[in-house]
């Protein structure tokens, strides 16, 4: 019943948690396409050509409502929201790069046209905006915020990069996509606390918020990408197995089915499987009980989440961060 | 004979800029270390390596005489020095893996032994910490300098690397070496003054030395490349020129001697030239005065950077600006 979330066949029909903060999207939107302004037409065009792919656009809501929740003066609010965003999408650029990856949401990333280095530097210069923003802030617990999670987000890349592969320990992963996912979640919801003057008790409420609903948020991709279909992510079904790459659905499914270790231990390894070997291992996590263990570990995260809310000042803002706490498990895409 | 200093027979005996600064210097390069301390030790390697590959840390001892002229607090103009330091040694990690160079100061580049994917992340961590250690200057518009540093350095990146090839003008060169060189001069020398707490006019003051410096350096860059010996820099002589890049002696050249353009054009806009034709030309610029009308253009950036510190206050930091100055138009290497 759960899962009906989940198979693509229904959609959720109601998702209403930015109504809060609705007109402030289009403002973070047009600060974000003001910072390529007066620089190269082909960086405007790389930066037009990154926003118009989109996104859910969720940390900036996440940082518009938790910054409206405590009173934060709009104007800088929405320059902290963009600067949020910016920051996120220049990791994309990069990582997109590293990775060799053609698509981001059925859209041709940047490495797909461009040349690497000018992949590179249009991500240098996205840093660079989106620090430019964070410095606009005039909050310098911001900025800080903002060059510990780049380098908390960084640091965990390369920590990928050279560990040996192998199947991780639920520890390793949660590790992983906390650097990767839910530090940049952390900084979405506690930077605004700095914007309005709140003290140490609301940030932390704030920032446990960001990392609860962040590390849901990366278990349900890892989810959706067992259980969706190729068209809804815009990528092969379980494309992070196939590359050798063993996330929580993988992890629950060798702990219900210990013989299933061997299997995921050669695919981790890198040591070629035939394709209906893989297609069977796919085939058995979705029918093993693993995906709904995976989703039963997102939601205590994003009660957990809900929970840390409990103190913040009762309104339209404080609403939507708790309905965009259980959008995370339920949304499809 | 004023050139006695760029043939490579004779060395400066004398270079004491730094001594009033002398013993911040390992400060500055234990906090730049200390920023890969509790991150993976591949990255703690791999920032060893690029810190002991040296370089003459001439960005910080601009910061470092600028704030102690100032009367900055130590710790805090220890760490910007060591912020400036490790922004110009991101941007140079991303740089050498975009030119493709192994070599740097004749060391090995990060990019000669790592994957493309570990040196953009590396830079990325370096650009992190880099802005970590601004924000930890406690001031916003440091951060704001920096930020803006970095978009200008990287649009000019950018721009150089999508304008058609082709013989630049002046201007084109002097836009080019400003975002290349001299920004990052404007930063060390005139961030210190929001840790002092002086004005505008000393802001300006300041701003002005680093400009005018900045574009004396790398003049004196273009000519090294021009009269070192290969051992000196560690690239073939004229290496620019013979990737087709036209830097200050060659325009001077094309100013003295019209009918080279024919051949500069050629070699700018790609077109294979023999080996025989090329040190032809590069015999030619020796030969042609056009290296002392560069230096000329150099030392007239010097004086202009030397006139600006007149109203800074007297002392041993003052004196060490003025001889690094100097020193600038007089550097061999």
């Amino acid at each position: 019943m759960r899962m009906h979330y989940l198979d693509g066949r229904t959609e959720l029909t109601t998702v209403n948690f930015f109504t809060p903060v609705q007109e402030h999207i289009p403002l973070v939107e047009a600060r974000m396409r003001d910072q390529s302004r007066g620089h190269h037409p082909d960086l405007q065009a790389a930066m037009e050509h990154l926003l118009d792919a989109g996104g859910k656009r969720v940390r900036p809501i996440v940082c518009l409502l938790a910054g409206g929740m405590l009173g934060a003066t709009r104007e800088r609010n929405i320059t902290l929201a963009a600067a949020v965003e910016l920051l996120h999408t220049a990791t994309l650029v990069h990582d997109d790069m590293i990775d060799g990856a053609l698509l981001r949401r059925g859209i041709p990333t940047l490495n797909a046209s461009w040349s690497p280095a000018a992949t590179i530097l249009t991500g240098d210069f996205i840093f660079a905006r989106a620090a430019k923003l964070a410095a606009e802030t005039n909050s310098i617990e911001v900025m800080n915020l903002f060059a510990k999670t780049l380098s908390t987000i960084v640091n965990g890349e390369i920590t990928q990069m050279f560990s040996g592969r192998g199947v991780a320990s639920r520890e390793n992963y949660f590790e992983r996509i906390y650097a990767k996912t839910a530090s940049m979640f952390e900084l979405a919801s506690s930077a605004p606390v700095f914007l309005a003057g709140f003290g140490e008790e609301t940030f932390e409420a704030l920032r446990t918020y960001g990392y609860e609903i962040g590390m849901a948020f990366q278990i349900m991709d890892d989810i959706l990408d067992f259980v969706s279909h190729e068209s809804n992510l815009g990528k092969p079904v379980a494309s992070d197995l196939r590359n050798g790459l063993v996330t929580l659905p993988a992890l629950c499914h060798m702990e219900l089915v210990p013989g299933a270790v061997d299997v995921l231990l050669a695919l981790a390894n890198g040591r070629t499987q035939s394709e209906a070997e893989v297609d069977q291992l796919i085939h058995s996590i979705r029918a093993s009980g693993a995906i709904d263990m995976a989703l039963d570990e997102a939601t205590a995260f994003v009660e957990r989440g809900l929970q840390s809310l409990d103190a913040m000042p009762l309104g339209s803002e404080r609403n939507g961060l708790e309905e965009l706490a259980r959008f995370v498990v339920s949304r499809a895409t």
